[in-house]
């Protein structure tokens, strides 16, 4: 069995689309208002394209957020998925 | 007079220099573990480049982090600038 850890793209997106979803506000809603173009912003927030870090301040700033704020979340969440992946693959540990 | 929000790449570059030098490695050492030129593992170290999700895992790797432990050092890093700018231009409170 192989395991791929999460990519940071894949937790940067993933945090944007419930940050997202959370506020009630659509892709089309979003993208306009950080002048990222729809398709663009949904390969994102699936983790199928990086984000340039200027993109990424204009997404934040869309949602109402600063990076840091964003990259918090995004710190938690992958830390949630390590820590699963090491109580699922134990044998990580020992190795 | 401008303002210029810090950027992700330049926060994660940042931090990579700082955990690199800490633990006494060179980019030489750590180029090598990570399987990254020295050019370019320089270049992100100084916010010039933007490393993909695959290249900043090979590199938390070398340094051995992983990319949460990274990303909450970056997390931390972009909070402190953010409250630094809010503290150097109350301006931007009051708009």
């Amino acid at each position: 069995m192989s395991f791929r850890p999460i990519l940071l793209r894949e937790a940067i997106g993933e945090t944007i689309r419930d940050l997202r979803a959370r506020s009630g506000r659509t892709l089309r809603d979003v993208s306009g208002a950080a002048q990222v173009s729809l398709g663009y912003l949904s390969q994102i927030e699936r983790g199928q394209k990086e984000a340039s870090s200027e993109v990424l301040a204009c997404v934040t700033g869309a949602l109402g957020l600063s990076v840091g704020e964003l990259m918090a979340d995004v710190a938690d969440r992958l830390a949630a998925y390590e820590s699963a992946s090491m109580v699922s693959f134990p044998a990580r540990l020992a190795a």
